[in-house]
């Protein structure tokens, strides 16, 4: 499997999953293009395609929380990548570790269920 | 949050990352719309659309490899969601458990390295 046998959108993007190596918690999902893949996989520094900012965006860039990337697998479709990394300080640009910290209430769960 | 606090995409559809409960492996990723995310959280089973056979599909429903939903988890742009799960058997089409078995080479790997 290269770059080019992956399966990219409409917009030429395709979504990682980021997964810490060490504790196995998912910390955030963000979108590669082609080019921001490749820089992943030669500097081992997740690098990403910011969809607001429409650039290419290193991860910590800015706020110094890199992710040092081990692995960078895909799924059985090509679509679909997931990242393992080593993260530095959050990877949730509001402090949190992960930026999955908000719960859906289930039906059964306590007096949160109406909202469904 | 309710399911119309959540962001959807152009299409009416948000990215569910599926995590395994207990072994936290990353099992697989799919695509939900606001029917298939209510259905999740009041049946239990995870529930998702398919974007190949445009319709809703219960993960299982012909293979037996139902996915028990534990929690639902979204991110801090509600654009994304997380599935905790209990797995029953291979949670991928091909038979295996996780659909992440593929792995990209990265700078440094053996003799792959030029594949990038």
């Amino acid at each position: 499997m290269n770059l080019d046998g992956l399966k990219y959108n409409e917009l030429g993007l395709i979504p990682a999953i980021v997964q810490d190596t060490v504790t196995k918690e998912v910390l955030m999902m963000a979108w590669m293009n082609r080019e921001s893949l490749k820089l992943t996989l030669e500097t081992k520094r997740a690098t990403y395609w910011s969809r607001s900012r429409n650039k290419l965006w290193v991860k910590g860039e800015t706020s110094g929380h890199f992710q040092y990337v081990d692995k960078v697998l895909y799924d059985c479709d090509a679509d679909t990548l997931l990242l393992l990394v080593k993260q530095t300080g959050a990877a949730c640009h509001t402090g949190a570790r992960s930026c999955f910290f908000g719960e859906l209430p289930m039906k059964g769960d306590s007096k949160d269920e109406q909202h469904i």
